[in-house]
């Protein structure tokens, strides 16, 4: 069984509502924060024969179904 | 600058209701998952003096106002 983490963020040329959102009230408040992404996290386990296939299954869910290509971009992690 | 990752996810003791909603999905679909978890990822560049200042700032941050402290935990990533 292998464990991953996916990083889900808007792509740069998609405005980032809950990004400007987040920068604004941490700037509000007082904070020198700048270029505020805010996206979605997806840990799993994914049961295969070895890690590679593994990846591919991650990288196949990610595309079809955790993320939306058109306005999101992933980053898959191996956890331990 | 310095530039951290925030992952945010729910507290195990909590109902992950989005996590089983993605589990029961990519199952249908006809994958091995297990143990899925959707959480929050937040990215944001931080100006300080130096990374003990600008990590401390990201923590505090995350605790006050990312993350409601009281369903989910959070984990602070640095990136290059």
């Amino acid at each position: 069984m292998f464990k991953f983490g996916i990083r889900i963020l808007p792509r740069p040329e998609v405005l980032d509502t809950q990004g400007r959102a987040v920068e604004a009230t941490l700037k509000s408040l007082g904070h020198s924060v700048l270029e505020t992404k805010v996206g979605r996290y997806v840990q799993l386990s994914i049961e295969a024969k070895d890690i590679a296939q593994a990846q591919a299954t991650a990288k196949k869910v990610s595309e079809e179904v955790l993320c939306n290509m058109l306005i999101e971009n992933f980053e898959i992690e191996v956890l331990k």
